[in-house]
């Protein structure tokens, strides 16, 4: 028997299980998985780029699905470029963007981006690029000021989140473009809008954005695809190479099942959007303020009300260590993570916790929780009944020592 | 109604159809899809990073996989680096291996190689490498001797596919492991092993082979997941940027139903290895030499008897054109393509098929039928009966013009 094997032995299934862990792995739908099922088994299984009745099938099946998944952003189902991951639309964005407009050598974002984002950015020094690392407020909002002051005339793209993936902070994208564009309209916009489509509005028809990343199993929808806007004009490259075929951008990645389950993802989510909305608004607040009444020594991340994603409860419990909080609260059947999901295997507090001022014990003493629709209010409940006693636990076990 | 489904109305469906276009897409195996569904719907759908009953359940179940996927190949589950297609693990392999050994410039490749190879490789014409273009002979045969000459101390990588996809030809890659280790060891090898998984025997714990790239899609799998294996000691960069997790080389890439499917696959292939290879071998010579036999002016692209791939069929038929040929086919509920399929939608012949020495019109007139374990007889007797129908209505039609 394996250590890991070992380890689920002494946990055991708890009597009574919530996952609030959505942001880093998730079911799909039934109704998603119903939709994908004929198009592993027998339909439209082709490649759309073949001259077949099965091929054309396929590319006519293709086109109607990016249809449907482009709805919602209210934009030309051809501007969509679907990848495998958020992560690779993300690289293709930044990367694909350098390949093709050469001269201008700054990029900017924020400090609270996605590693993707970061990295990716960063990958290029050895091309002479420059990051530039916009500062934010201590809930998680990007300096607008600071942002005027960066852009200068060697900046070639700006790449800010709509949502941040980990405190929930709804960013002010729509005056951050009007600050670069009134600046220089030759500047890209990207923004990864991974945490925020299909919980905030993003009609891209009405804005300058030129470049957003959106994902497939952030809605309940299957992992292995995603999507980038890519504003009309606008020119990128490949950033791996292969045989061509109708997904220009990122060669081999045609996949029906997985395209099926995404529009029906997309559907569902956006069918019942403001009802969505409400839903995980009312749970997220109750979740929210209960553990922070309820439990002495909390700080909430990120901000309150509207500027707060629908979704996301991030709180640090002080005099907690990251990696107790999420095993005591597993022991207990509830499912989230630590400081940052990103670096939760690499013993660092989270990149944005530090960036929003927390010191790296509160930083590792944080719990990210996402809601979705398939959270009840019984659920939440059971969670606010809980805590109390895992945080209780785990202060007792330190001491209670003022970490 | 769009053209393409006012195209589709015109076709109608055949009565009697037979798919033979699987290199280019393909439904997964039923129970593969059954195996895939419990992990899309409630089991180790988490995170494989993440420190909570779910996460570890999910990094339990894929290292478990893991192990299924790299037995047939007899290697540590440890040095199969997860990617979410051949393309990836190609391009992966290439240029993540220029990210970490500078110095050497020299890339060797057949003229032969997936596409993939060949633009992955010519990508990196800005960095200063030199790209080495290894000649074939007129079954697709890569020349050892050149292979020699070509090897000198600026050699980084050699790259040379296992058995290639559009003709079939079984390379001699152990006499080309030789030369290249023998002359220098140093030298990195790659092999593209996509259309070998499944078909030939693949011990890499008794090669020397360096990196090989292999498919769940082309032995009945889902798409969207695909391996490289990487042997112990040998360096690579990921080729994209994201968040730390369990596959390092590629970042957002675990996908738990992919997967188990991807598992499943490689169960059922090998589990009944030899008799499936029975099985395509037996179908195989059929089609082949029935088309060869019943059909006037037809051409073998590719090598005969245990030299050519168990599952592969690409015949020229002199006087026809490819997208005539591919049309007409379907019109008759016979799913093949024409020249490359990687190429099959601008008009150009297949690299491959110029590079065994046909000329333009021949390349265009070739037809490529791919057969498996679902192929039956009976379907192999329909083509036969069919094609020379097809044929002869397309070379009517052209007046029978000796093109």
């Amino acid at each position: 028997m394996s250590h890991i094997q070992d380890l689920l032995k002494q946990h055991g299934v708890p009597k009574k299980e919530v996952y609030l862990d959505w942001i880093n792995g998730s079911v799909v739908d039934k109704e998603v998985l119903d939709a994908m099922i004929p198009y592993y088994l027998e339909k439209d299984y082709g490649n759309p780029a073949i001259t077949h009745r099965i091929g054309w099938s396929t590319l006519d099946f293709y086109e109607r699905k990016k249809r449907q998944i482009s709805k919602p952003l209210k934009v030309d189902p051809q501007s969509i470029a679907i990848t495998h991951s958020f992560t690779e639309s993300n690289n293709l964005a930044i990367k694909g963007l350098t390949k093709m407009y050469k001269g201008r050598k700054k990029i900017i974002v924020s400090e609270v981006e996605h590693l993707s984002v970061i990295h990716a950015a960063k990958s290029l020094f050895d091309q002479n690029y420059k990051v530039d690392i916009l500062p934010v407020s201590n809930d998680g909002t990007i300096n607008l000021d600071i942002l005027q002051e960066k852009i200068d005339n060697d900046t070639l793209l700006v790449s800010l989140q709509s949502i941040n993936h980990e405190i929930g902070t709804i960013q002010p994208i729509k005056e951050a473009l009007e600050i670069v564009k009134d600046k220089d309209e030759k500047i890209i916009f990207h923004t990864d809008a991974t945490s925020a489509f299909g919980r905030i509005d993003l009609d891209f028809s009405k804005t300058e954005v030129d470049l957003a990343t959106f994902s497939s199993n952030r809605i309940l929808g299957p992992k292995g695809i995603a999507g980038l806007y890519i504003k009309e004009g606008i020119k990128l490259k490949s950033i791996y190479e292969g045989q061509l075929s109708v997904e220009i951008l990122a060669p081999d990645v045609e996949n029906s099942p997985l395209l099926a389950g995404f529009a029906k993802a997309v559907e569902l989510q956006f069918a019942n959007f403001e009802q969505i909305k409400n839903h995980t608004i009312k749970l997220r607040d109750k979740l929210l303020y209960g553990l922070h009444t309820s439990i002495e020594r909390t700080d909430i991340n990120g901000p309150a009300g509207d500027r707060r994603a629908p979704d996301n409860v991030n709180i640090s419990f002080l005099g907690c260590e990251g990696e107790a909080l999420t095993v005591e609260s597993s022991m207990n059947g509830i499912y989230a993570s630590s400081g940052s999901a990103c670096t939760s295997r690499v013993l660092m507090p989270s990149h944005i916790l530090t960036a929003i001022g927390r010191k790296p014990e509160e930083a590792h003493g944080s719990l990210l929780m996402t809601i979705n629709r398939l959270n009840t209010e019984d659920q939440i409940n059971y969670v606010l009944e809980t805590m109390p006693k895992v945080i209780g636990r785990i202060r007792s076990i330190t001491g209670g020592i003022e970490l």
